[in-house]
């Protein structure tokens, strides 16, 4: 069965971001911001009590040390500097997920780090000394680097698909720093053609095949609960017809 | 029997700080910084690192969000925001504790922190709200709410004793921002009348009834190192002879 | 003629804040972040391009370093610290004001540097000894140090009135670190009663005599723009029958 | 004249770092950290203070905001948030100097900031967009985008030649993110070199011609007060015999 994520916690301090209220009764995984690009203590503990209420499965969102980019703007990273940072969020996060009783569902680089770790195996393997030490499957991109670093992890990959990015001819994802809407029946559109055909249209027009094992919706779009509506229904339809 | 402590990993990027490799090998107990006052992820995985080749017992040091006061300015915080921090900020070092195969020993709250827990029982709670939570001892000073509240919750205390730092009449300790040097000697005879009389002179020159069950020495004194071989000199007469 | 005032460019990254897009259209003068408890860089070069559009007068409004807490959570700052980070913001800010051609027009201290600078004249002088290098006024409140500080130092002092806080018998301010709201009637009748009577009704009750050069409505309410819009009528109306 | 500059004022908080008491009896102009890679508004003012008594003129030294990565690690960023945050870093630092009764130098990118703005024109006009508002001279490396672009702007450019950094054929510098140590006879000579021929030998051993207006001895390396000194006698020398 195909799920539905988005990137949830991501207010800071007083400074509210997303609309997490609305997307954790449409979702069913999180990723959760750990205080690098986004995110605070009070928010973390928050957003795991919302999603422990709403049913919603809490993964980690480790992100660039960057406030004011919000983790999106790349850094050179060592390899070893990748790791320390993704080890420390995410243990910052375990701390409240194991308070709350529950269990980390997976790692999921945020940003700029997704996108470098997606072109570099030597960054993605930051990623998965982590995911191997809590045991967790790692969100990516199939066919990038994400992928193939998780297999020789012997990790589980968990394929995401974007319903509101635009794909490169090779693949790889068209991230933007600011926010941006899609319309919902785009979206769909999308959603429904992942699931009927593994299949995307590129920036370029052409047809590219790739898979979904998760679809991923962006929160800071402003319509980003029409668009994960118009998601879920896709999803809900495939479900019941399958 | 006493053992020495010491607060270590308090170097930020490539700003070093203390003592570190000299005084792993004299102590018994670190107190590793976590990224809030000092310290980064790079620096906690080095500072396990040294920690376990020594044999030393690793402990959490959380400290307040202050970098440029190195934690040392006190700020007025909720107790809900101190159980956040703390468990943040101990979450983050576990993470590296885990990966090292180590367990965590102990918490104790750094610098500002440690003298707004040891008047304000609900924010001692902060911190014993994440001991609980790891099941170690708080590390804190006899006869202050760190006591009292440790007890509430059950919780294994560690009676602290500072060498270097002047007491009030109170028992409170005058902590001061900028680091300062003691003469070994003084060190090594408010050591010695601990250890023989449970008693130490404070700055109006009155006796004062206290005890020990660590000695902490700060590391970032100029002869840090020399106070601690001087205490460390101390504790091996005072084992020997009992 | 009394003008009106509102904290801008408090945003954070992509993080945004407040109604500045509106409010820029009702207010008479700004109270621009700096980056210590909230704006960066870009926020700030926008936020002065908003306000020269609109002609509103763009002050500094320095904070506590405390992104999290949004400089809202006090902290035991030395009077050189509390100058040197009001030196170092205000300078910051200058410079996009010289390079937009426009004029710095006061300094007024943000949140609990606010209330802080209130009480203790020893960090006012903080504020007044920038404010005198830049030769601007102060924002404050009067009766409190903020007045009494700035006429040491031969200062022009502008007095605010808040129609969105309470305040307390003795004339100081009962800061929230949360927003809140006060309804638009709520806060015309008080503009109305410190304009016709130099009067404001305190919590418990009574009538302080207090005085406004300047009214501050709050950015940070869901309601500001309907606050401000309150006011600017009663302010309207009172400059017309005078 | 040739000129000695050094980095100064890198110390954050109570992380002292470099050896600014010594080079600032050594050094001619000094590079002032700005508190986003390092430094901090109290080591602003103290540095400003130090280098007036020392008679060493006071030059900003923007950096990169990553206090961790010492502003060594790349970021992508876009023309206009180089103008910003170096905008915003040399307006704080002006404040401290203008306060001080002296007047800024120069402007010179810090780190990696500073081979980025080597390479990349767009980037550089951050930098010249400022030193025409402060109508300062740019220190960079002659034959990069940083000469380039200040001809561009019509801005006085102050080429640097480095003792302690190695080249590659191309003009560039081989930027470390730890510091290193050079001998000090190994600078002399390099300074000698350029003093006489306009030459420096590169990584791979060839010459590469180039040209020093100005002499940068790194702050960091551990001997950095013993390269400065043997910098210095060359330069005496020259001085002397020219």
């Amino acid at each position: 069965m195909i799920t539905l994520n988005a990137d949830m916690g991501e207010s800071f301090g007083i400074h509210s971001f997303g609309h997490d209220d609305e997307l954790v009764k449409l979702i069913d995984i999180a990723n959760i911001a750990c205080g690098f690009h986004a995110g605070d203590p009070g928010s973390m503990r928050r957003t795991i009590a919302l999603c422990a209420q709403a049913g919603v499965a809490v993964g980690a969102h480790p992100g660039l040390p960057d406030l004011v980019g919000f983790g999106r703007r790349e850094m050179r990273l060592e390899p070893d500097e990748v790791t320390d940072l993704v080890r420390y969020q995410v243990g910052a996060l375990m701390s409240f997920i194991q308070d709350a009783g529950l269990a980390l569902n997976h790692i999921k680089p945020h940003g700029a780090l997704y996108g470098m770790t997606a072109r570099d195996a030597s960054l993605m393997r930051g990623v998965c000394n982590v995911a191997q030490q809590f045991e967790v499957p790692v969100l990516g991109l199939p066919g990038t680097q994400h992928e193939k670093v998780a297999a020789e992890y012997g990790l589980r990959f968990v394929a995401e698909f974007y319903v509101d990015l635009e794909y490169a001819d090779d693949g790889s994802l068209l991230i933007e720093r600011r926010p941006h809407t899609t319309p919902p029946d785009v979206a769909a559109q999308r959603a429904r053609r992942i699931l009927a055909r593994n299949e995307v249209v590129t920036r370029s027009g052409r047809a590219l095949t790739t898979r979904a094992d998760t679809i991923c919706v962006h929160a800071d779009a402003s319509n980003a609960v029409e668009v994960a509506l118009a998601v879920r229904d896709v999803l809900s339809e495939a479900h019941q017809t399958s």
